[in-house]
């Protein structure tokens, strides 16, 4: 017999890589990773636990594979967010947007086929790439973190993706995509010529909405490009606006077409019974959930207004956190608010930090905790802008 | 502008490919997916939606990430069950054992490697292969559905997999492997050269045991191995045994070394805090389940007995389900069961048909069915075994 050696054989491109994720501390006021700060109500608890012990009759047999009944719910509160009409067909669901990304690039990458992005964006994007062996490029956004056309448009035709992941509004930045530009993508996209694929194909769109709900008046969805493109998906989920990060739903909506190819990759009875029922649970309750997010935007409008009033750059935002800065020694200022009990994240491009809309306690909390900081730390002190 | 074409760019090995499941069909007797036939108590329904309201309230949070307290709670269930101590980072737990296998095959398969497996076996391996770019490899099984050590160390030998999938209780014939040939397995797997692995690495020894819990006495589980084996993996599931297919709560057991290589590859935050909630409310149920899983195998011995009286061939079984046959015409035979009210799987090897033990209620409508056809039916007779 062999002596077990104690090595595996994990891929190359793993070794030494760590778990993704934000460091989860135990602080008093947690600004870190763009949760809804309101804990779902009593009505919405008790609507969940009746639904869910009712689901719970049935926990011996497999879920419904489709989840139809929750993807009718998701067209159905869609139409009344967006007044965009969708058949539940055109939506699919899954455990949170993450997977629903995983199984995009299962379908539409792989080896031998590039993912393009615009950064700086969403960090968890080259882990989809990497776990699915596809390429991954990113192209830059401006200065005002807005993403250029013509850039973008070169950028698709040196490297011909099969999949462009847009995000509107962009992670970590707040940045809302103009339609036009989303348009322009498109009509990218829809040139490329993917290895292996049919004739015409072109590349998949993705324009990543997981903070949509929170976008300022006048800021359109993509949900209103998709009649018109077969090969656009815009994804969703209950993490932000549905006050649900702990239930894991994220959806999409697409052609029918582009969900069936979901449908081949998906793991069978990926979403639980339980998964279903709750997040129907928490759907009933969509005209109190929405007026709740009125108030966060609101709440995130007047501490943009607050922080640019301290001298500090904020970038534009229509999601439920705010990107400001820029100092010289970022990681000051995060130590500085972690010390007063405030976590907020340390991400972006150098020098930017980003910060969750919290409660008007907790907004508080952090502005307090900031300017004393800013005080303490004569470091720390907001780079002055260029003029 | 491009006129839209409707064309996507799936992946060429997914072209025309069917979303993988059983039927789901609206059929009085449902013997055809090796559900747990007994849908949780009361006392089980009550203790999920209290603990899962509970969990509610704090469902704007993102859940814990590593899942330790669930795991903790499976480490002391299996130290029940099979009576092996394992620390809760030695478990690691995912949306059923399908994207448990998912992340063995990201985290270790994968473009340029190879899984092996022995046919015939469960239908979903080749499609975690496909949708990891690893390449399937499929040695064979004996006439009895047993695995030959020297064909399966040839098979390592020649292939020099990865990862090595074997299945025990295997779906869909219901054979235990003896742990000499886990043993012998391991030992070539400790021989392999993994491409772009450490050398010395080997390959990774899955042990698929989802049905475990119904393995006759004296059947021993692989847990026990474990310790001595690092790159040994051995994978549960709730959805049997828990009567809790709806929850989609897979696990499995393996060095912490092991288990930190899937959380690198996991996406953060897989697994649900309902979902994790729900669990850790059905493990407080063990010794009423566990009875339950006593009563089904008397159940599934008792109808293993009634078959052979009928002339029929029937595998050993471990499971909670019984492969027989064997039949000229099997269609003829599940459609004749069918059209009396009775769904079962044609599944298996040509001339098997596999069917889940359910309730003693369910088990005399499936014999008084499968009479029935064999009556009817002379082109469905069982063929005579060879002497």
């Amino acid at each position: 017999m062999t002596t077990p050696t104690g090595l595996l054989p994990l891929r190359p491109e793993l070794a030494g890589e760590e778990p993704y994720g934000a460091p989860q501390l135990d602080v008093p006021v947690l600004l870190n990773v763009n949760e809804n700060p309101y804990p779902p109500s009593d009505d919405v608890v008790a609507t969940i636990a009746a639904d869910v012990a009712e689901a719970a009759r049935g926990l011996n047999r497999y879920p419904d594979r489709d989840a139809l009944g929750l993807r009718g719910d998701l067209a159905a509160y869609l139409r009344t967010e967006s007044g965009v009409a969708l058949e539940p067909t055109q939506i699919w669901a899954a455990n949170g947007s993450n997977e629903v990304m995983l199984q995009l690039l299962q379908a539409f990458g792989g080896p031998g086929r590039t993912v393009v992005s615009f950064a700086p964006t969403y960090s968890m994007y080259p882990e989809y790439a990497r776990d699915t062996h596809t390429r991954w490029v990113a192209g830059r956004r401006n200065e005002d973190f807005t993403i250029d056309v013509d850039h973008a448009t070169q950028v698709i035709e040196r490297e011909q993706p099969s999949v462009i992941l847009l995000t509107s509004p962009n992670n970590p930045t707040g940045t809302a995509l103009p339609l036009d530009v989303v348009e322009a993508v498109l009509d990218a996209a829809a040139c490329v010529r993917v290895p292996d694929a049919p004739d015409g194909a072109g590349a998949v769109v993705v324009v990543d909405e997981a903070y949509a709900e929170f976008r300022r008046r006048g800021t359109p969805s993509a949900l209103g490009l998709l009649e018109a493109h077969p090969n656009l998906a815009v994804s969703r989920t209950m993490s932000k606006a549905f006050g649900a990060a702990g239930l894991r739903l994220g959806y999409l909506a697409a052609s029918e077409r582009l969900v069936d190819a979901l449908r081949v990759v998906r793991l069978p009875y990926h979403l639980s019974a339980i998964t279903q029922a709750a997040a129907r649970a928490a759907l009933k309750h969509t005209d109190a959930l929405m007026a709740q997010v009125g108030s966060l935007r609101a709440e995130r409008d007047d501490l943009v207004v607050w922080l640019r009033a301290q001298g500090i750059e904020v970038a534009d935002t229509d999601a439920n956190f705010v990107l400001f800065g820029r100092f010289d020694d970022r990681r000051a200022v995060w130590q500085g608010l972690l010390d007063r009990g405030v976590l907020i994240r340390e991400v972006g491009p150098p020098g930017w930090l980003r910060v969750s809309v919290g409660t008007p306690v907790e907004t508080a909390r952090f502005k307090d905790a900031l300017s004393d900081v800013l005080l303490a730390l004569p470091a720390a002190q907001p780079t002055q802008k260029e003029a």
